[in-house]
């Protein structure tokens, strides 16, 4: 993995490049994305090219993790909101790959026939940067490479119809990934950040990372011993109170609605929604 | 892809190749594995080689699908040993590519200090053909390649720490994925065939595909709805009853024990359980 704290990935022409940030603009990597700058051996060069941050397309930060896991249940007020009880162990449900989009692109809603039931939830994302199996806390740390933001798109009718989350949970293109990926060199454990979702300019969440349950650390070091965990892996550490679902009357994403999520020292993701 | 019926992954060196059966041999195709086969937009050329089918080492049948996707609680006889209600809906969970193992590769247990209550579910595994979206029933069926055997390996207590199941069906390396992808111009919609498990020749699964709840058209029709399915993608079926989890006292894949899992028509994965 390269020495660099702010990464990207943007569109450009059919397909994608990596980018380190630099000041207002972003200058481009011989690498797909950052997943591909993660998994590198050694320092991934630059092409001399460099674009405006401004003007940029935002693809997902890694546009093809090897493992999409998402973490359950896991800000208090969440778990108070949608009447469970604090858990002894992290609950784990999975997206892919093409459940992610770029931090501006379209948010293309399901059709209406499936469903209208189109749910937010803002998330601290980890990224890993080396790979790491059967971890110790500070091996566990020592594997991520840093954090970006995720709404884990949720299609809430699909998710309560069985036991089982997935199916709400791994529809097409409704999770956005980015804008950027910051280091651990910034951010440390991840704690102590404020996390924040709105919907049309209306806060919705509003909450800190360190009222996760399980933390970073905890998380990378119990996913550890039940598989190798790999660079550009993204795993979702939960989202806070304030998801539409649990509110009176129940809210859902419609087309139109802009639903921005931020973090504080990552930045945000601005999506609208679209219907197809 | 290619019109051929039947199709495997060898390992060669360090590397793997997709390959054709062709009698007693393996006929060496000049693509990677079978993902990149279905993944081609024309017909994959052979290499001019090929191996005795049996010293071939096997990989997973796909080495790295985009998704695999994996119904719960779908055979009448499972439904019914495990307590519950016949379901309204295909139960779906996840696991990743590196979940997967070849037919014949060693099965390594996790260390005995993260669990000993592994499990076997033998289950009919779909190869997703090509892309499909909003499928008809016609259209599903049009969209699979074919089929082949999965072992579902699942770590009982991880699996049932919380309400969802993926701690315990992510775990690496416990699910074999073969022999050979057999099409659907052998197969139709893989009805009425024989699926079985042994351990150390006792059997100990043993129904018909013909009694899942939710078919194969059924499944592809649903799950096309929530995402794109792609070339290489693996959705296994679900179990019949006679899990270990299920039995009086229950019963676990141990040091040693030979796993050997069958549906007609298709052929078997046999695998060796190792500890690390």
């Amino acid at each position: 993995m390269v020495g660099m704290s702010r990464l990207c990935t943007v569109r450009i022409g059919s397909s994608t490049r990596a980018g380190r940030i630099d000041g207002d603009d972003i200058v481009i990597l011989d690498a797909a994305d950052v997943g591909d700058v993660l998994r590198a051996d050694s320092e991934v060069a630059e092409t001399g090219e460099a674009i405006p941050r401004e003007t940029a397309r935002l693809a997902p930060v890694v546009t093809a993790p090897d493992k999409v896991v998402c973490v359950g249940v896991n800000y208090l007020d969440h778990i108070e909101e949608m009447g469970r009880d604090r858990p002894s162990a992290p609950t784990y449900f999975a997206k892919f790959a093409n459940s992610l989009i770029g931090a501006t692109d379209d948010l293309v809603l399901p059709p209406i026939d499936v469903s209208t039931h189109i749910d937010w939830e803002v998330e601290l994302a980890i990224v890993i940067g080396s790979p790491v199996r059967h971890a110790s806390p500070s091996e566990a740390l020592a594997a991520v490479a840093g954090y970006t933001v995720m709404n884990d798109g949720s299609v809430r009718d699909y998710q309560r119809r069985t036991t089982q989350f997935l199916a709400g949970k791994m529809f097409e293109g409704l999770s956005p990934l980015g804008p950027v990926l910051v280091g651990v060199d910034e951010l440390g454990d991840g704690s102590g950040l404020e996390i924040r979702s709105e919907v049309d300019g209306v806060v919705k969440q509003q909450s800190s990372t360190s009222e996760l349950c399980f933390n970073v650390v905890d998380i990378v070091q119990d996913l550890s011993a039940i598989t190798t965990l790999m660079p550009g892996d993204v795993i979702a550490t939960g989202t806070p109170g304030g998801v539409g679902a649990a509110r009176t009357p129940p809210e859902w994403l419609t087309d139109g609605a802009v639903l921005r999520c931020s973090i504080e020292g990552v930045g945000a993701t601005e999506n609208r929604c679209v219907l197809p």
